[in-house]
């Protein structure tokens, strides 16, 4: 028999898929905490042939991120249990035969279709436990992203607080940060099932928004903080500097990359 | 010593208080379902001295409502896996000296500082998962709070799921529903702790919004289903006939309310 | 009409209610840490006219459970996402009407039906989540109840690690620790729903339990560590000397108490 | 720079890694209900070159398993969280160059490191809640491991009950079934990163314990049902004829395998 589906679990008819085919459309708000850390921290993250960006090579993004997704059905975002989910992920910034890209380098979510996306796009995920403060037009729990708006954001996994922010919004701003500008270049690597035996698969792909279009951008303060833990290594990547923080509504639609080695 | 704070754990600080003292405040969003069920159903579940509503007795409210909440100091904000929550919840009418009341008679949270506030303020809530489609202003992935704009919303509890609606928004409303419209009257109950005791406490109270601001409201088109399970009664409210459907953003304050009997 | 159910919410045929009434049947294991602090920190737990116990004031005992529990329709162990939870609780000793009683002062626990029982029980419950290492008599991957079996145990709430214990059995012990070995004296309040009112509930209660049968217990050798949080006070209970640590396989049923003041 | 790790996300020291390499060592309690379905619903599942199996081709397993597992350094045992989840799976036998394999074409986990050995080992797995029953030597919340012994089990995913059974113990048993007692044949799929490109893993490997050891077995009498989900093809494979059920304590080591095709 043939069976179908984009990931497993492949069947007749493909519907058991833990994730539709692309194109993945997502709808959701961005908080951004851009930070500088040694860029030999860095460049520990940046398997060869990947190297340092040129320009500020140890800039540093921790992204929050409240989504809901779906596929070009759109049947997700009347169940929405399979459409929302919240993410917090750290990207850097490399160079790869001459140009730059972001790369994710740690990455948490709380959906198993989050994860099985991750698998396909390269992003490392793993389940944590995510949240970031809502805007909201009315009452007194919640800020509107305007001047003086204030955002608070944490992370935990395995029961314990890995990262938390604080953001205060004061101007409009041109960007929603510039680490997370480029496109990705990630690594998809899969072991041999054989102990000692070469990768099943260890290829660098490069991917990137398919559709983009966002509101007003924010630039604000930032506090933030990393936490060690036994089993993650993000405070190493120690914040030496905080460059800005952005608050930013976007609509995306992700199609697929190309292969890159 | 004295031992203070609102609630359990109550220390000499009152620091641990599972919740700080009123008021509390809430912005969020409200997807209420409101439609016609035998009123034999809604009369069992109110005690005397409560009696049916004079005018349309059998309607019954299924709202979702998705919050971010805080106290005065709004500290938790800053840390919102303690501030946000989502419920959903079944209100009914009835009549009590002449006068009309909401009640809710059903409801499910995702918080301990939920159940915690509705202790206090006699909802009878238990643990569920509670989902409902967001408005985005960006992107594939979310519809617009405007006609056309489709939303989905779903419970469970106990790995069961016992409630999914679909709405379909139509027009502006003047209001978002009648059913939950009154000040509620709810009871306080406890049993005693010798088997057989008369109760510990089984007042009647009334709480309404303190202050409530909103905005457009609107109105659409419901299906709802409701689905058995061994530890609730929510399917026996049956869906005879629905009257309408509302999406609204609210804002609210809760501070308190007295004593009825 | 009339409305049953031992607790909320309670409808026509109480089969809604959130627990069902006493007896309830307990079956698990318990992970005893026991510990001296400053007593003064323990008397400030101990609104009056409790007093500190007599003997080894500063006596701390931090126990993990890892229950299946049920009423007396035994129902809920064929479900057992209705039976099984687990929870981490913090005991201290204390003098009534010249009578030793152990109080629980902090407690967490995983399920909705463990909060409500609780809240009958006088238990000041918050959720968390809880783990402790289980038993096993096969693979490598568990302790056995022996001589050198080693278990871990954690507790968090709102997504920060509190407290982490880890215990090495030694010994056949006669006791599975003192500090939890009285019958309880717990305080059921409820405030007022009137700002500035009387509290609606405020009675002492002392309950224990209607049965017990149990394991050989173990005593073994502790590491206790305790983590600040801005929204519990646990820390303030310090580790100045570690007493003992306990391991011991137990069945309790649990059958109301009575009122003490 | 080389990066290390057995799985993403990869570092310098590895440490990340959201799993460490095998070996893995699993203790835990195995509940399986076998039954027969139509084999043309299971050849559905068979991509070629695998075939139904020549002897009761319709046979399926149904297995909840209660897990506590760890690598090599056995750290995560006092860790517990990171070492103990919950599973249900579902597994056929099929048919390969004349030899018989297990085969699991369903699987639902709670833990995102049970998730990553399932990528690893071929196991299509997606997050669940899984509860089983436990055994308990004390008290009356638990059946003992014995004649009469009656265990429940329970899956949901996405809100959703996906299936439940009821197993009462009857008398010791050879095994703990057979349809999931041969060598498992699995397939390790990824798509192209680029739309409609050649997948970038499509491999089929074999695997099973490389060390095992279990207590006496026992089998009993089942009831199963199986519920319907829009995005779950279980219930597909209709319980047409309860074989048996069985309880059964084990220990596990799994170590790697080798690829088949």
């Amino acid at each position: 028999m043939d069976v179908r589906g984009f990931l497993h679990p492949r069947t007749a008819t493909g519907r058991s898929s833990l994730i539709p085919s692309p194109p993945w459309h997502y709808s959701g708000d961005l908080l951004t905490v851009e930070y500088r850390t040694d860029p030999a921290r860095v460049a520990e993250l940046l398997p060869a042939p990947l190297a340092l960006a040129d320009e500020d090579p140890g800039a540093v993004a921790v992204i929050w991120a409240d989504w809901q997704s779906c596929s070009a059905s759109r049947e997700e975002l009347l169940d929405p249990v399979r459409a929302q989910y919240k993410e917090c992920f750290v990207v850097v910034r490399c160079s790869f035969e001459g140009r730059t890209y972001s790369r994710c380098v740690y990455i948490w979510v709380d959906k198993d279709f989050a994860i099985a996306r991750g698998l396909h796009q390269g992003y490392p995920k793993k389940l944590g436990s995510i949240h970031q403060t809502r805007p909201h037009p009315f009452g007194g729990a919640a800020p509107r992203i305007a001047e003086g708006g204030r955002f608070g954001a944490t992370l935990a996994a395995a029961d314990r607080r890995l990262a938390e922010a604080v953001v205060t919004l004061r101007e409009p701003s041109a960007t929603g940060g510039f680490v997370n500008g480029h496109p990705m270049a990630h690594h998809r690597y899969l072991p041999s099932i054989e102990p000692g035996g070469a990768p099943a698969l260890d290829e660098l792909i490069e991917s990137g928004a398919a559709e983009f279009e966002a509101g007003q951008a924010w630039r604000g303060d930032a506090e933030l903080r990393l936490f060690e833990s036994p089993t993650e290594e993000l405070a190493s990547l120690r914040v030496d500097e905080i460059i800005g923080a952005y608050y930013r509504q976007v609509g995306v639609v992700w199609n697929g990359g190309r292969r890159l080695a």
